[in-house]
C-alpha cells in the first residue's frame, strides 16, 4: 500500500506504544497448515524453484488443467451455451441455493443414462466445481468423532478440508501391482462405529486407473458391498467421469447405489476441459432413500443455503452443454488424451529410475516410481521435483503429496509437443543425476 | 427416484432387519438451524404461503434482486466484458486462489478513487460474491472464545455464518431516531478481550441510511476510533457502495484504514444489478499493516487456497466491466432508485399502522415499524407477513428477520408500476386488519 497525499486523515500513531498495540485478532495456524497441504500450495512450493534464467518455456506436468493448449479447446457448443445465456440477461440474478431446476434437470438426465434408475432434478445440487461439493460433502459429515475413509495414494483437497471441519481422516491402500485396486481388508481393518463414508474416485487420480465396473469381475460392486457391510455411505469422485480410453469402460459408482448410498461428485471442468467455469454437482445416488432418512439429503441442502453458488448463467447454460455437445467432440479428447498417455508411457519407461506399475487408462495424470538408490544427490520426490523445477523448468507433483512417498504423479494431458520435451527433459534430468558405476 | 428396469443389481434388501439396518452417518442440526436463519431460508417460509388461486402476479418486496427488471438491466459493457473473455478462450483455466491479477488490479484501482491512499493488488482478494467474503472473514475470524459485534438491525447471513463457524455474536444497535446510526456507548459496552471485529454495513441493508463519512459530522470516524480504542477490526459491508441517493455521499470506511484496519466486503452484484455473477472481493485497507503483521492477511489467503472461486471467466472481465462502465448507467440506476425510494415513502407513510422514522437514502430497502395495537388479528411481523403473501400475493421481509421485530423490511428496487401495486396491497391488507373503533 502506498500513502497517497489527498485528504490526510488526522494523525493517531503517536497514541500506540512503539506500535505494538494490543491487537486482539489474530490468524488461524491451522488454516494455514491446512492449505499447504493442496495441490496448488505444493506446486507453488515447487514454482518458486523456476530459474528465471532458463531461455526454454516451463512445462506443467503437475496440474489437471489442460485448457490453454489448442487441442483441448472447449467445445464451441459450451461457449455458445454460455453467451446465449449471458445475453438472454435471465440469469443475471440470485439463484437458488441447490441450483436452477432446468439446469439440476439436465444433470439428472445426463447421469441417468448410465444407471439402471433414473435420477430426479432433487436428487442433485450444484455447486462451485467439484471443489466445492467436496467441500460441502466433507462439512455435513464431520461431526465430533466421525471418520472417513480415503484412498492413498489420493487427492489432497480431501485431506485439507477435513483438517479444517476437524474430520478425522484414515487412508486404505491402491495396491499398484494390482492395477490401483481398493485393499479391501486393509479398508475394513481400518474401521469403526465412527467411520461414516469412503472416497473412490474413479476414473482415478493420481493413478490413472479405471475400476472395472461389472456385475461379473467387480471391484466397485464390492467396495459399496463393504460399505454395506460397514454401514458407511460411498462419496464417488467422478470428476473424471468418461475419460477413460483403456480396456476398461468407466461405470459410475451410482450403479451401485442400492447396495450402499451413493454420493456422487461430478463437474464440467475436465469433460468439457473448462475447469475455470467452476460448476459440479452432488448426485444422490440412493433409491432406497437412506441418505434422505438420515438427515443428510438436508444437511446439505441447509448447508448450500449459505454456501457459494455457481454464476446462475452458467447454471443457465447446462442444459444446452449437457444435451448439445456431440460425442464428435468427446472422441477427440479422448483421442488426444490416449496419444498423451502413450507418450508419456513409452518416454517414462525408458528411464531407468522411474518404474511404471501400471498404464495410464484413464483421468490425466499417473503415479510412477523413484528408484532412488540409482540416483546421486537426489534426497527424496521432493527434492527430486524441486531440483527438476530448477534445472530443467519441468513441473511435476511430489507423490508425497498425494500420500506416496518417492513416488511422482505426472500429469500427461498437455500437447504432445511440449509432452515430448517435457518428459525429454525429465530424461536428460535422470541421466545427469544418475549414479555413476 | 424412479428404478428402472435395465440391469437390476443383486438384491440385496433381504440382509436388512426391516429395512433399519444401522447406517453410521446422519444430518446435523447445527446446519440445519443455521440456514434457517438466512434471508433464503426466512422468504421460503414465507412464499410457502402463497396463494396459488390468486390471479395477481406476486409482488416481491422481500430480496434485493431487481434484475429481472428491464429498467434495472445491468449495462451491455459488463455483458459485453463477459462475453469476450468467454470469446478469448483464455480464461477457461483454474485461477489463483486470490483470483488473476488483471482483476485484482482494477479492483484495488476502483477502489483506490475514493480512498486518501493507493491500494495494490496485493490487497485485494476475489471471492464468489460477497457472502463468500463473508463467509471467508467470519472463519478466519472464528478462534475459540472469539465473540464479533454485528448491527441490529443487520443482515442474517453474518449470524448463520458465525452460528456454523462457533463465532459468538453481539448486537449493538442502530438507532432509527437518530437516522441509523450507531449507538457507540452500547458497541463499546458489548466488548472484551476476546471481541475481534465488528461489523458495519453502509449504505445500510436493511436500514436504507448512509453513513456520514466527511471529517467534521463523522460517525464513520467515530466508529473506527472506538475500534481503535477496543483493538478490533472493522468489517465494511460496502455491497451496496454508491448507492446513495439522499444528502449523504457514500465514503467508503477504507478512509478511516489508518485509524484501524478495515477490510472492506465489494461486488458487482449490486451497483452493477447482477447478483447471479458471484463476483465480490474483499480489501484490505490497513495502511499501518497491521492485519499483515497479526497473521490475518495470511489467514485469508490460506483459506482461499481451498475455498470456492469466482469463475475466471468472470475475474477475466472485471478490468473491463470496471473500467468501462459509464456513469450515465450508474446515474441510471440512481435515478431509478431514488424513485422507487420516493414511491416507497410516499405510499407507506400513508399507512396508519406504519411508521416511517427514516426516508431511505441508499441501498435496496428500508425499515419500517409496524403498529400492532392498530391492528386486529396480527399476532406480529411474521403473521403480518405470513398473511400477506396469503391475501395479497406480495412478499416483504419481517423485521425478526434482521434482529427487528414487529418491524418490516421493504425492499423497494422494483420497477415502480409493479412498487405501487405492491404497495397499494399492503394499505388494502392494512385498512382492511385494521381495528375498527
Ligand atoms: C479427484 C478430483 N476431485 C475433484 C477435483 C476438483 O474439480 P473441480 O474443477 O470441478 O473443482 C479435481 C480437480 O483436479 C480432482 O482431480
Ligand atoms: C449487506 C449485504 N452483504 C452482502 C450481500 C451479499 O452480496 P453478494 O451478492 O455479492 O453475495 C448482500 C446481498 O444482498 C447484502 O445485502
Amino acid at each position: 500500500m502506498e500513502i497517497g497525499s489527498r485528504d490526510q486523515p488526522p494523525k493517531h500513531e503517536e497514541k500506540l506504544e512503539n506500535g505494538s498495540r494490543k491487537w486482539h485478532f489474530h490468524g488461524k495456524q491451522e488454516m494455514n497448515r491446512a492449505s499447504s497441504l493442496s495441490v496448488r500450495g505444493i506446486l507453488k512450493a515447487i514454482t518458486d524453484n523456476l530459474n528465471g534464467a532458463d531461455q526454454r518455456p516451463t512445462i506443467m506436468l503437475g496440474r489437471g488443467d489442460p485448457s490453454e493448449y489448442p487441442c483441448f479447446r472447449t467445445t464451441p457448443i459450451a461457449e455458445d451455451a454460455l453467451v446465449d445465456a449471458i445475453r438472454s440477461a435471465k440469469f443475471n440474478c440470485y439463484a437458488p441455493a441447490i441450483g436452477i431446476l432446468p439446469a439440476r434437470r439436465s444433470v439428472a438426465d445426463y447421469l441417468s443414462e448410465d444407471l439402471p434408475y433414473k435420477l430426479s432434478p432433487d436428487d442433485v445440487c450444484l455447486t462451485v466445481g467439484a471443489h466445492h461439493a467436496i467441500e460441502v460433502i466433507l462439512t455435513v459429515l464431520a461431526q465430533p468423532g466421525a471418520n472417513i475413509l480415503l484412498p492413498r495414494p489420493g487427492y489432497p483437497y480431501y485431506e485439507a478440508v477435513a483438517k479444517l471441519s476437524h474430520l478425522e481422516v484414515r487412508h486404505f491402500d491402491l495396491l499398484p501391482e494390482q492395477g490401483w485396486e481398493v485393499d479391501l481388508d486393509g479398508l475394513e481393518a481400518l474401521a469403526d462405529d465412527n467411520t461414516v463414508a469412503l472416497v473412490i474416485i474413479n476414473p482415478g487420480n493420481p493413478c490413472g486407473n479405471v475400476f472395472i465396473g461389472c456385475w461379473v469381475a467387480r471391484p466397485l460392486l464390492k467396495v459399496a458391498e463393504t460399505a454395506r457391510k460397514l454401514g458407511i455411505l460411498v462419496i464417488a469422485d467422478e470428476v473424471y467421469g468418461h475419460l477413460a480410453f483403456g480396456g476398461n469402460p468407466f461405470v459410475p459408482m451410482g450403479v451401485f447405489g442400492s447396495i450402499a448410498p451413493v454420493l456422487t461428485i461430478g463437474t464440467l471442468s475436465k469433460r468439457w476441459i473448462v475447469p475455470g467455469w467452476r460448476l459440479g454437482w452432488i448426485a444422490t445416488n440412493d433409491p432406497n432413500g437412506i441418505l434422505q432418512k438420515f438427515g443428510i439429503v438436508e444437511s446439505i441442502k441447509s448447508y448450500l443455503e449459505i454456501a457459494a453458488d455457481p454464476a446462475t448463467f452458467i447454471q443457465g447454460a447446462v442444459p444446452q452443454i449437457l444435451e448439445k455437445t456431440t460425442g464428435c467432440f468427446f472422441q477427440k479428447i479422448i483421442t488426444v488424451l490416449t496419444e498423451a498417455a502413450d507418450i508419456c508411457y513409452g518416454e517414462l519407461k525408458e528411464i531407468p529410475c522411474i518404474t511404471f506399475p501400471h498404464k495410464p487408462e484413464g483421468s490425466m495424470s499417473v503415479m510412477v516410481k523413484l528408484n532412488l538408490l540409482v540416483l546421486d544427490g537426489i534426497e527424496d520426490d521432493m527434492d527430486f521435483c524441486t531440483k527438476l523445477a530448477k534445472e530443467e523448468s519441468v513441473i511435476i507433483l511430489p507423490g508425497v503429496a498425494v500420500g506416496l512417498k518417492n513416488w511422482l504423479r505426472v500429469t500427461f494431458a498437455i500437447e504432445p509437443t511440449p509432452l515430448k520435451d517435457g518428459l525429454g527433459r525429465v530424461k536428460a534430468f535422470c541421466l545427469r543425476h544418475a549414479k555413476k558405476e
